[in-house]
């Protein structure tokens, strides 16, 4: 695997996870969302993860219009490489979490490699007096859900993002999804190069260890072969394992998808504050931080100007 | 870990995988299930994992009765620990499944330690004539499943077997799962002594590799403590994956529900056939088969006059 | 890596650490180590590994006429390919190591990669009446000795191995030996292919665990790209580490030079008997076993027309 | 393993591997040392490992006056633990290498676990003009040596240290060599907490990377239970090593005797330099620092007043 020169750091925004009682930083209005994503971006995020809120309640949405609307905007304001998400939320059918991706034609779109409990009823348990009243069930829920990811959808996903040019973002939540994927690979439904992003410490998937981690990437080597590669992690874990997968050659996810706090006891004021605080890290590890263009380069993006918004 | 003296074998003689077209040898009417389970025992496998299928037509069976008379007809016959399966079949709902736990309540079932695609589509072009018409629309249909195990729905076996004394078979199909246990241990509703099953190599799942058994029960060993455990792998990949457990102090499950084959290209003719060469291999290694009576020792079961059938 | 078709097993009958008086099998002088040798190359070892003896007090020799009559009387009894010891024994000095494959000029000799402690003082302990004075002493004295292997030392074994078209068989102790070897790679003085002989659980290199063994295999397959291996293991470790061995792709050597017994509590009345037994195992894999010119395509040996004895 | 809350950094300012003309920031001259420690531990160091060198050619020298000159005057001036080295340079004898121990009975010192192949002759093609003529000569010459510890030597240095309370900081070079630690543990030679300081890249031992480090720190769970541990690396890796093992639980080793540079291209002006380099990515991490007297209390130590200068 050649060696990486510059790593790319991406900012997953707000995702399908937490609600907005949780953090009084958390971006859940359109227009928070479009704030947070384009200060990300210019704090040095490469990349922008992104998925659609109601402008109402907040609540995560398969609402078109929202998402059309979120990107529209960044790609008004900043040059960064959007990832639309096509896990929407875990409660969302397969063609509505395609659909964004159908609909606006992006660069880079997640792809998630198989079928997981997605368990994060716990966080329940944090929230005294929430704002909204779907914040306390719509957590609870997460134990009667499985993230549904069959291999008819995920052929029909892959197909799909093939013909409009999309890169998918392998969200691998497990060692066996790495199989998934090679078993796509040799079906010629996969192009080069192979992006995957390890996400660790949801509860159902494998665990956000530094030991885990390093099984992944060992395991994606001689499953793989070649591939780009980077981390997201669950919670206080989010810096000590993004830390670690730059140690090892990898890339970086953070925000407020994944970890609302930036130490321990301290909230992350935004995104921007975690891309601050890991490309900190990343200097004095005597790493170089890509450009929006040059992630486009590393993963082989069609461009910006082949988008649908 | 204390080390285990003598090993448990389990036979899995029919489980709701494969079809009787893939095999002239496979035991799919209830009669044939109950005695290739006994010829299994008396081969050496102090456990039978036993499914039902349907008197008519061979096809996997939620049908409470039919189980019935398989597990009483068994306990007529031999002194076999029988562990009822609660993973049915994939399209099952989980009431189905865990029903004849609840019915019978055995000493030992199976419990699916969370969610996962599990295809075993490619099997139907091994069938040029098959003899039910069910077998192939079977077959490719887990291309759009998912083996669907919710918190809730754990949370909920877990209490059914505590209250009935059934130990879980815990079936552990990626390193994720492992860490599912230990939060329902946590919770207070595993009792000691775990039963893990590494199940290798469905599609969907982790691949059938030493490597990957190793590290299964590194980390269980990590995040469980002491437990039991045995391994079982799909296809060729068995008795390799067996092996290699016996020899890290691992049981060994073997049966035609995992692979058909007792060499490659050479069909094995029984369960019982598969027994005998894992008790063989075994031998060699110089390890003891565990009888029934002291395989229900090792897993602490409440014995067979404790069993509702 | 290519899937290798057959298995090479390796018979080591007498190395220099067991000494006569722990077994009454042990074959000691050199008419015991050629017969030996010959029974277990015709129970299916297609590589016999040997040291020599004194003639007298059974002690390991660096004697080059006493090594010469082994070879020479094995070649003349069957075809086996022999693999001339260059580890001779720990307190002997580099130049007396090499000299008998620089005088025999073999198809393969073992090249020990690296120093490592090599204590087997322990062993001391079960001799309760030896017959030879030099044994108690011999094996305490492995306390404070190193296994010495420099890198000048190396580089010269390579060299001579290279010129005489010796195959080398590299004796890994520990995971840095594994880099040694490919430091030497790249320095181009090791042809392929490579062949890797692991051996484990000798007091101070790494323990004969399948943990460690599957770590061996994939930090070489990390390091070294394709190569051949086997492995060998000391004492009651020896059976099940080569089965979890041929479990993965390996080799297996066998033979009393690492173990005495047959199973726990039985001693070994010959390698060959071993060398049976590993068979049965390896035949209930399903795995065919080498003869020793299909060891000789495997290990691209020179023939058996091109030694010196 | 109870989870450390304060982390311990290590600055080893000389050691015995590089020499003058690598850099002209290494301290060579016993003043150059003393002041490079003191300034390491106002930097954030609460423990300085130290070498003694010729004050005349700055060579490694065994030299008793040397070192003690060395460990007063930092005692003197500030409050860090001290670890004396008894790995000395690979060429002394045991005895050499031990001496300081005994003769200033220090807080801590290090132990070596085992032999090795200790080879930095590469380092000599970076010496255009060397200031010494020792220099080329003293690094060539470790191709031809082995570091040697033997388990003779190791019982000896573990009693002395016992005797004066000196903790043993367990330079650890390889898997085996855990065990070797494991085995004196089981003879009752080593006393908790047990402290292991994971040496890695060294030529001849195993390769700096994380898998590896992972490895190890695995390794020793299983094989030592409950112990302390922090990551040294060589070269360009010290910075991603000692990242990772702050990641996952480790402290940190950084200093001029593992690694030259900062960051890629750039030379450390001092080991202090890289204390703080590694202090502000743990910051980052949410990590606190250990003063002096915390890294007594983590380590066990006797107390600055028990040492002998
Ligand atoms: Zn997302
Ligand atoms: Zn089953
Ligand atoms: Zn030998
Ligand atoms: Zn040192």
């Amino acid at each position: 695997m050649a060696k990486q020169n510059k790593i790319i750091i991406t900012a997953a925004v707000t995702g399908a996870t937490h609600t907005p009682s949780l953090s009084p930083y958390f971006p859940s209005t359109p227009d928070q969302i479009i704030e947070d994503a384009v200060k990300a971006h210019k704090a040095g995020a490469a990349v922008v993860h992104v998925h659609a809120r109601d402008p109402k309640d907040c609540s995560p949405t398969p609402d078109l219009g929202v998402m059309k609307e979120i990107v529209t905007s960044i790609k008004q304001q900043c040059n960064a490489v959007v990832c639309v998400t096509t896990g929407g939320a875990v409660w969302m059918s397969s063609e509505q979490r395609l659909a964004p991706a159908v609909d606006l034609q992006p660069e880079l779109a997640s792809c998630n490699a198989g079928s997981v409990n997605f368990v994060f009823a716990d966080l329940a348990a944090k929230l005294e007096n929430p704002k909204y009243d779907w914040e306390i069930p719509y957590l609870k829920r997460t134990n009667e859900l499985v993230f549904t990811n069959t291999f008819t959808g995920l052929e029909y996903y892959l197909n799909t993002m093939n013909e409009h040019e999309i890169r998918p973002e392998f969200e691998v939540y497990d060692v066996g999804m790495i199989n998934n994927i090679a078993y796509f690979m040799k079906k010629g439904l996969v192009q080069k190069p192979v992006y995957l992003q390890f996400v660790m410490g949801i509860l159902g998937g494998i665990p956000a260890t530094v030991d885990n981690l390093v099984y992944l990437v060992k395991t994606a080597r001689e499953q793989i072969g070649d591939f780009v590669w980077s981390c997201a992690a669950a919670g206080k874990a989010q810096f000590p394992l993004v830390t670690a997968a730059l140690t090892m050659g990898g890339n970086a996810r953070v925000g407020l998808e994944d970890n609302l706090y930036l130490k321990p006891g301290v909230l992350a004021k935004s995104s921007a504050e975690q891309v601050l605080q890991i490309k900190e890290i990343a200097e004095r590890l005597g790493l170089e931080i890509a450009s929006s263009d040059e992630a486009r380069q590393i993963l082989d993006l069609k461009g910006i100007d082949k988008v649908n918004y």
